[in-house]
């Protein structure tokens, strides 16, 4: 029988991409769909693509809209999770696609997202070491960020292998769709077309303390992240070039073994052979990773490098593959592995 | 059991997106894979989204490696399918993905390509009134060529309804895919990029036969097309912009009536709600395609407009569909119906 | 001595390159800056491009503040610029690049506009028979639509010639900043990116009827107009394809003929050698205009395409060359007649 | 009395944006135009938004073709610059767009360039230490690279100033103009929109030597480089994104010295006000670079960022600079420093 699945935020980038994964999905059907200020509205003057849910019109985000369903996603502003995650049920699968849950560090979450700190949910991020195990049968998920997604699964295998020096520098090029379906001059397409860009340089993209906490925990010590995010005129996709000095004594072939061991078993990660370097038509749309990395000899540096869809693989799908995982499922049901390229 | 597909041409972009879509098809299995001159490369070196073949080697075009498939589907330049076809049993189902058997005036063929006519095979695009029931059971299939698939599905609901003079003026957009992986400086990101340019201007292209045989079949009478194709700044997608005088005492209402009638079933096109128009983002990667009409009673003109993307539902997509009608499988098996937006 | 100029809406895309073109013109210098919304804030804030001019600070837009110029440019919202103009002394060259007083027709003004017709004043299209003559010494001036001005310059010499019949069928594809610096979720960069899509379908834009009054006056009868204007995934630019029956015993080199006379003499149009079409990205950012033309025999159809910037020839430069021209000055002074391309 | 200047390459994007600047230089008339595999063309079929120069011929790029000219720029691929320039007289001055007289090193070109070095040249980045002087009255000229050019610029002040530790870590987005008119499967549009993809990682890149000696030579020591170019879908621009561990005591206000330093009195180089980062919309078409400078605290790190557009200020217009000084000209004749945004 199908789990009644409810989104919560469906108006939005995330929660359109969360519809047409969870429309091509074998074992859900699609319950309530809820909005802010687009409560009233029809999907299909929102989101023209989903046909088959045209004429649904969107509820106000209440509790009362998302009780009785098996499985609640939220792509709600950050902030707005808790409030109505607590008034769920907790049998009720909780899948909060916001930032509220994903810092383990109050003073993190308070110094970058400026109000109280909510909690630490199981992290939906099912490659990490150790993370697959805290979903299984778990009720409550936090999606990563897009950012940390990409940069995570680039870098943690240097890490697990103890092959670099713990103070790593990302730059990072994402699609506009990352910055959601806000009306912010900068984000027009006369701006953004034809112009990359950078934002949040210093260190002060939100994302930051997110990375740290990953990498951190991988290397086993604390790992410094400088990251510099930029807008690129795509509507999606991330490209993550990540690098990190390398540990004394450390060889091109250690550090492919060590991705090639991170990867072997991963459904949607793909370490490209050598000399092959990821590119972000080749996921889009798709729940796919590419992964490359290199070993640079005159900088002493690794350098890896992955490609994600910033909607699937960095929010909506990623949530579909953790909600799989916690419910038993096969945790690639519903989800294309194959981008849309050219 | 599933059928067994071989793909020639595997190393251009209908190639690329046959093979994404029968990847995801629940009765087809894959087998040979060819090509011209790239015939002895990995396919991952050439279609690197295609993770699940990467490791595959296309084999050189010949009879004897795409004997032994249910189905073989040809996606070679135009005028080589029926030397290959010829050589393949009358019981493989042979899908054309090229021009060769499209068009069943020999004057027309050998005036837009130059080379003596092959023939005449059923037409793929099953919303044509007849074009369904000639499919069924066929063992050869026309794939129709992605602008008159875009143009005819705008377009043919008028002429059907006998509301439209028969001289139809036609803008369309097409994304540069529809010109495939051909190395010419006009396609380099850098020259179409930020740039909108028309071609094959006055009469010129190819396809223009082909939208007249089928508007002409549909209304009865010799329909003249004046066709202007451009390339868009985009990878995929066709917006076509139709359009032909409305015969006295046309109205709005029996224009709508029309397209309702025409579109009622079909499980690929969707007749948009008045007010709203397609957009090519919308139906990306799907077999989708979204059809508006009005009636502009100053200029006394319908105007009808589709949206297609002109690898899938306007090639790859187009073929699979017929593909799953002429073998008797339900007709949208292995066909994404939502784009990949925004 | 230098012109004093003033720009009214100069935190808009319009206001915008003005200042970039009158910054490289010659005998003109830079006066009042004003705004509405963002008055009181630092240009360099709102038009990063603009480095000479990045500390100066917006004012109101208010008579007081664009007082004591020699030229005073209105860039403001339609409707807003016949307040404004009547306080500005009759001595002072007030070119308005809204739509306020481009239409004779005060019928057709408040049918496509919604409020009181305010006048009309010479039209800044030169190349238009008889607009040259109407532009020199005046001190008001019309600036065209820029989807009319594209127009207008590929039809008009079919029409001047009287060879083609009056019911022309026009599709424009536009550059995003054709719409404006308006926060509309239709515009963001994520929609338009990858997508082509029509918008005011029918006859409902407000600048047919402008291209109805530009075409009939040079044919000498009543001209419709089936205009359709499609969004374009490019910042700028104007690519428009026109059509309209040839009339009986229209040969290919009278309509060749037609137009090398109708542009022989004018320093911004460029006729292109037959065979050869044009592109937006010849002319991005340059006052250039690009035409071609052919004559369709099957369809019986003239085909007049042309390029254009929207920004610059279609308003900001359209709106210089005019300036110069009522001025006595050379009207190519501070406009680039070459685009940046690639 | 205008300067004559011949262009050899004047086919390729670095010879069209040469001459789309040159025709605008008060000071020079346009000679010779010469190319290798497009020699006996029109120059209009190539670049047509040279409309000035469409009926211009291309010759073979011969000594004698180039001879009698007061200037010649070479735009020829790495390699062939030396035999040329050593049939033009010493008193001609030869500004050479390609690498070959860019390193001092024999060693690496060889390594990186993989044939004998011809020598070295004076430096065509005038807002280096140094290089200035070099130009004037100088009769040969190497114009940099235009990665070497984006990251010089962002990173020299840190180094300058003392700042900053000898290992610079740098990603850099190019648009594909970048890549010249080069027919090669990942350059075509449909590869390149919508898709960001990296190459040349690892330290493989060219331009990496490059920027080495221009660092370490402003540094005082060696300085390592870690370079990872990526490949942006945009025809124009380079966003480069620099960082380098700040040396123990370094304050954000000291940083912010050195840069305002540098710049003070630099036309065509502007460090943007605290807050506000570079687009390379920004300076699309002009010789202009924004720069912009933060210090991370968490990362003890220094980000330097810098936008050029790679076809002006990082080749055409950056040879033109060059040539301006080396002849006593006003530096900025005949370069826009106003970009065409949006």
């Amino acid at each position: 029988m199908a789990l009644r699945a409810a989104v919560a935020g469906a108006s939005g980038y995330a929660g359109g991409e969360l519809l047409r994964l969870l429309l091509a999905h074998p074992g859900v059907e699609i319950g309530a769909l809820t909005a802010n200020s687009n409560a009233g509205r029809r999907l299909g003057a929102l989101q023209p693509h989903l046909h088959p849910l045209a004429d649904r019109v969107l509820t106000a985000t209440t509790a009362d809209a998302l009780s009785g369903h098996d499985v609640v996603f939220l792509a709600l502003p950050h902030g707005q999770s808790a409030a109505v995650a607590e008034q769920l049920g907790d049998d009720v699968l909780v899948v909060d696609l916001g930032a509220d849950f994903r810092l383990r560090s109050a003073a993190d979450w308070e110094r970058f997202y400026g109000s109280p700190h909510a909690g630490t949910w199981p992290y939906g991020l099912p490659e990490l070491p150790g993370a697959r195990d805290a979903l299984e049968g778990s009720r409550r998920i936090a999606v990563p960020g897009c950012y940390p997604t990409a940069v995570s699964l680039a870098l943690f295998p240097a890490y697990a292998g103890g092959l670099a020096e713990p103070e790593a520098v990302i730059t990072a090029a994402s699609g506009t769709s990352g910055a959601g379906r806000t009306l912010k001059p900068q984000l027009l397409g006369s701006e953004v077309m034809g112009s990359m860009s950078p934002y949040g340089v210093g260190g002060g993209h939100r994302h930051t303390p997110e990375m740290v906490q990953n990498l951190s925990a991988v290397a086993g010590e604390p790992v410094t992240v400088s990251f510099t995010p930029t807008l690129a005129p795509m509507p999606r996709g991330i490209l993550a070039t990540c690098s990190a000095r390398a540990r004394p004594g450390t060889t091109a072939e250690a550090v492919r073994a060590a991705y090639d061991k991170a990867y072997a078993d991963e459904p949607f990660v793909r370490l490209l052979p050598e000399g092959q370097w990821p590119a972000t038509a080749s996921v889009q749309g798709s729940n796919a990773v590419q992964v490359q990395v290199a070993l640079d000899p005159a900088a002493g540096r690794i350098i890896a490098i992955s490609a994600i869809d910033n909607l699937t693989k960095g929010t909506a799908g990623g949530a579909v593959q953790s909600m799989n995982i916690a419910l038993g499922l096969d945790q690639t049901a519903g989800l294309p592995t194959i981008g849309v390229a050219p």
